[in-house]
Formats: structure tokens, sequence, C-alpha cells
């Protein structure tokens, strides 16, 4: 019995480039000491006062279900907080509560883009990127970037793309590259979508993440309001991965729509969840940043580590999310063989470049999410192993 | 901005059918008595030990990502479930969680249909069937089915039909029919959809309300196995219609494309939920009895007031699930108009036959939702109102 063509385009056939995850995990399972520096999810686990009033809502009867587009004091938090963060008139009938922000940004190329549309992503890009657009049946075309530029969009590339193209994905802070996109960054692809009359699908989930400067949401650009979709989500801000809690906010017809898709596609989110979610934002945002700060810290270690020059290896200017950019084409070696010898050699697990991207080869991607000390020693170990291979023979 | 022609054709344009229920909780909300038959949702809350098992898991540190298609443990539940139930022999790798029964609707769609593929339901129908195929792309065709078939397909209408499609769903116990299709219905369908080479799509999330026969899970026929997708979930077995837990059984290639589909779309479900959910199917059968009684009492009310011959009124015959049928075609009203005067006229709302497809017109869906004497009242004043319409002298 055959399955949808859809389904082998979603893969795109290739490698799904976490090989070296799986590996990581398998030595790990099998006891052997390894430092895993793939995953993108805090060392914390959901705070026990937020499970608190989970099991405090659900105990008072919150367990049926939640039509629509989510709990109205929940969506209207989440407007009030887009509202006082970005300054962008935001009300409830903007926001759609999402099972997460994945949900969000499959929902939001579902409404927004027909079969055989082009859908934009910028390369470097998060690995479910393509494939959310491929399931849609959306054709997904990457824009690509620079290492010299920090990996953010030039105007040639932009126009170069934008015609014809349905939507464009961006992502600031961003993952893979640690990047918080600048104000002439953002306002050079408003000025692209706006000329090109493109919706502009913005991922956020980062936006509690800045290092260095301030998360600039496109959506607070003039004229921008009415052509952008946000994702929001808690699961990096409030450690609630699991939860999968997140959100979309949008101009009211794109609201509306994604709640009818809802209908089809989730039908709704546990009420006590949204309850949950709801404690966690009225915590403020000292709970937020204590969140932040143990990624805050190890930037801090890895500035101190690789911030100057080193052979082999440059960081690329570590401003935000959860991650560090390494480049490391000057070893001669690509993102996967040097993650390959690294895992073989000193027992470290980092994702290749080449998993986001081909814009990223020869690049590796550092998750920031293992204790200060370990995280410290694991970089020293990585700069040391560059400096070794810039000094191998050539073959 | 344009958004997807997909969002429009999803809901086909027609009103949703959902106005009795809107009106009726519109009167709620201002004060008005009205007796609501429209929900189908149990009137009891989610277990407290359920809640708490849930707790305990959140607690215990279980609040990050699960990804992939399930934890191991629950899935190695629902397969030895299904495996009991049915008979079949069902592995882990024959099952994917997903957050609720409708996720699992959607994803089996689009892992088995492309855009402009021919997907089939039986009309009458659950209402978010034929949004669900179109978001998919799909071209979703109702097969009808006949009142004094108790709404079963015959093999002539399953002929006519199935050339050239790529699925066909089907539900028993049925919403909103309340009745088990029989042994040779299952055996005609899946005679029909072998011949045809068609998937066969098994909404079983009612599988543990029977109050007549048995369910037959067409899965369980001869060959049927490498063709059928069931969808299952804890809403209705558990009274979990909040948590959002359910789950697809299906070939484990078809397994193998959900998984893959669902990091684009859900990322996983919430593993508290899960551990929640394996907590209740450990609970046993006597605990599943005990949230389907209500609704086998309400039942046995039902064909006490309603099961002999009844002026205007006839009670399809009610084996199974929360719901009763009724055919009111002798009072010469259409479901809307006689939904809308029993609503005025009887503060009692009622789902109009309509809003589940045009084989339903001229019948009105009576969800058993509420305490067993006002149902009983309810019950014997929709009997007597159609009565009196019925002696209305011709308009």
């Amino acid at each position: 019995m055959r399955l949808a063509k859809r389904v082998s385009d979603m893969t795109g056939g290739g490698p799904d480039g976490w090989a070296i995850y799986y590996q990581a995990r398998a030595m790990a399972e099998a006891g052997q000491p390894v430092t895993n520096l793939t995953i993108g999810e805090h060392d914390v686990r959901t705070d026990p006062a937020i499970l608190d009033a989970m099991h405090r809502s659900a105990r008072a009867g919150n367990t049926g279900y939640t039509f629509g587009a989510g709990k109205p004091a929940l969506r209207a938090a989440v407007a009030e907080r887009v509202e006082l963060r970005t300054g962008v008139r935001t009300g409830p009938e903007n926001v759609i509560i999402t099972p997460g922000g994945q949900a969000g940004l499959f929902a939001s190329h579902m409404v927004l883009c027909d079969a055989g549309d082009r859908a934009l992503f910028i390369d470097p890009y998060y690995a479910t990127y393509p494939g959310t657009i491929r399931a849609t049946g959306a054709e997904a075309v990457p824009v690509p970037t620079r290492s010299a530029d920090a990996f953010q969009p030039t105007a040639e590339v932009l126009d170069a793309h934008l015609p014809g193209a349905r939507t464009l994905l961006i992502n600031t802070p961003n993952n893979p590259t640690g990047v918080v996109w600048s104000r002439p960054t953002l306002e050079r692809v408003a000025d692209a979508v706006t000329r090109h009359g493109t919706w502009l699908i913005s991922d956020e989930v980062y936006d509690t993440q800045i290092w260095e400067g301030e998360h600039l949401s496109p959506r607070a650009l003039p004229g921008m309001a009415e052509r952008t979709v946000v994702i929001g989500s808690m699961s990096k801000s409030h450690a609630m991965t699991g939860s999968r809690l997140g959100w979309v906010v949008a101009p009211a017809e794109v609201v509306t729509a994604i709640t009818t898709l809802a209908t089809s596609t989730t039908y709704g989110v546990a009420p006590f969840i949204q309850d949950a979610a709801l404690f966690a934002l009225q915590q403020g945002g000292a709970f937020e940043s204590a969140i932040a700060e143990p990624f805050r810290r190890r930037r801090d270690i890895a500035m101190r580590v690789l911030g100057g020059p080193n052979p082999g290896l440059r960081l690329i200017p570590a401003s935000g999310a959860m991650y560090l950019m390494l480049d490391i084409r000057a070893t001669g070696l690509s993102g996967n063989a040097f993650a390959e010898r690294l895992l073989a050699e000193e027992a470290i697990a980092v994702m290749p470049g080449e998993s986001f991207g081909a814009a990223a080869a020869g690049h590796l991607r550092v998750a920031m999410t293992i204790e200060d000390n370990a995280f410290e020693d694991a970089l020293v170990r990585i700069a040391a192993f560059a400096g070794r291979v810039v000094q191998e023979p050539a073959l």
C-alpha cells in the first residue's frame, strides 16, 4: 500500500543530520562518558511552582475540551505581554494558543500557503523548517546567508528570492547561529517583504535570551503588523519544553483561519496547561531572567575562552539564544567530519553546521546546555582539538 | 493580504451547523434555563487519581521534550491493549501517541493522501471529518447512508464510491448515530476496500461504549491489518477529553511516516500526560465501565421512553456511544427547524441532523451527557413536542 508522496517530500530524501546526536545518545546509554552539546533544551526542569499551578487547575475540574483559540485569560495575558514588549497594539483577537511553537509554525504556513506556493526560509535554519513547509505542500526555498555577515540576509539576496514568494520565515534570536539580528537587518527584511507583498513569519521563541543588543520584533516596524505572523512559546522562556504551549500573534483574520484549522488538527490545548502557562507568565521578568541566566553565564565563558583568535576556529559573535556557532573552515574539515572526529577522539558531541543548511557548512553548533565547568572544559578541548587539526599535514 | 485558498476550502463555505449550540450557550450565559443536549462530553471530570499520577510524573522531572512516536511504556501499553481487545498482533512499532484522536485523524489523512486525492467518509459524519480531509488538500467525498439501514453503508454505495479513492474513513461506534456497526457491515467494508485497493481509516474512539452487540475493529478482519489505520483516544474511555491524548495504530511504515510528520506539526506529546494516560490504562476494565455506565443508564432510559412507537419521532436503534439519533421526518420539519423550535419553545438544545451531513437531514442528535432525571424529562418533552407538531395543521 502506497503512502502519500508528501511523506517522501517532507524529508527531502537526504540524511537528517542527527547522526551525531544518536551516536552520542547510544554512547551514553552504553555507559561511555560523553559530553553532549547537541541538545537545545535547558538543563533544568519546569519549575515546581508552575507544575503545582497546573495540578491545582486540573484538580479544580479544568479537564474538558477547550474549543477555539484558547482560554480568554491566557490569550489576554499573551496579548498584553506582546504589546508591552513590542509597543504594538495587540488584543486577544490577535492571539491563538497552540500546542507548542512548532504547531504554530506549521499552522501559519498552512493558512498562508497553498500547495505549490513558494515559501522562503533563511539558511542556516532550525532543523524542522523545510519539512514543516513541505508538509503543507508548499515549495521550501532556502535564502542563503554568509558566515561573514553573522548569517543575516543581505538586501541583494532578499530581492533575488522574494519575487513570487508567499512567505518568508525568519528567526531571531537565531537557532542555530546564536545571533540576535540587528535593527538594520530587520528593517531590510521589512522593506523587502513590503515591496514584494510577502507575508513575514517571525519565529521569536528565544526572545528572552538576549546577551547583547536588544530583541526587535519585526511586527513592531512601521506597517508590519498587518503582514507579520509571530511565533511564540513558553518552551525556552520558562523551561516548559515538554508542556507544548505556544502561540501565534497575527492579524485577526489569520488567527481566525488558524482557529478553523485547529478544529481539524489539534482540537485545542489542555486547559490545565493553559492555566499553568498563565501562572508562569504572571511570575514576571525576574523569573524569566533566572531561566535565561545559565546561558548568559555560559556565553560569557565562551567569549572568554573562544572570543580571541584561535587556530582553526572562529566564534560567530554570540548575542542570543542557547547556542554558539563555530566557524571551523580553517581546519580544512567539513562540519560533519570535524564533529565525527571530535566525538571519536574527545567524546564531545556537537551538531555539524551542515545539519542546519548549506550556508552553515564548515561550522558547528554548540548548545550551551550543560553545567558551567563541564561546558568550559569542553570549549577548551574543542579549541585545542581544532588547533591540532590545523597542524596536521595535509593528506 | 491574501490567505491560502485552503482556508476557505476547509469550511466548505456553508454554515457550520453549530448555531443551536452557540445559541444555547448564550442563553445559559444570560441566566436563562436551558437543557443542553448538544455536547459530546462526559458530565464528569477526569478522575483525581489520574490527575495525581500526572502531577507525580511532572514533579519527578518529566517535563522535557519527548521526541518521536511517544514514550516506550505507553506505546507498549496501547499495543498490548489493542492486541488484547482485537486479537490482532500489535507491537509498539504499530503505535504512535498523538495529542488527541483528532490529531491522529489529521495525521493519517496527511500521510495517506496527496493533494487532489479522493478521500471518502461516511455520511452522516462527525463534524470535523470533511474539514480535516480538506485541510490536507484531498477531495472530501461523502458516502451516503440511509436512516432505514441504521446509517450503515450498503455494498452498492461502497462500490459506487470506492473506485479511485485513496482512503475511506469510518466510525464505529458511531457519532452522531449511536449505532455500533454490525459484523456484516464491517465485512462488507473490508471486502470493498480490499477489492478497490483503498486504505481504511477506522475511528474507534467510542470503543468502550457498547450497549448492545460487540465492537468489532475492522483491523481484526482477515488481511485488514495491513491496510487499516485505527484512531484511538483516552478522551471518551477515560473522560480525559481535555488532556488531548490519542493514538494511531497502523502498519509500521505508516507509524514512521506520521512520526516524521509530527516533527513538523506537534513535536511530541507532554510526557506527564503520557504518564497519566499509562496510569489510566493500568486501572483496568472496571474503571472504564464506570466511565461508560452513565451513558448505558441513559440509553436504557431512552429505550424505555422512546423505544416504542411515538407520533412524529423514531429512535434509531441505539447500540453505542454517547448519542441518540432521532428521526423526526414524520413531523414534516427539517432537523434545523425542529431544533430551533425546540430551543425556542421548550428550552431544549439538540443538534440538527443536518449538522452531520445530508444523510441525517430530518434527524436530531441527542447527547446523553446530562444527569439521568433531567435527561429523562427532556426526552419526554421532546417526544411530546414532536407529537404536537405532527398534529399542527399544514400551513
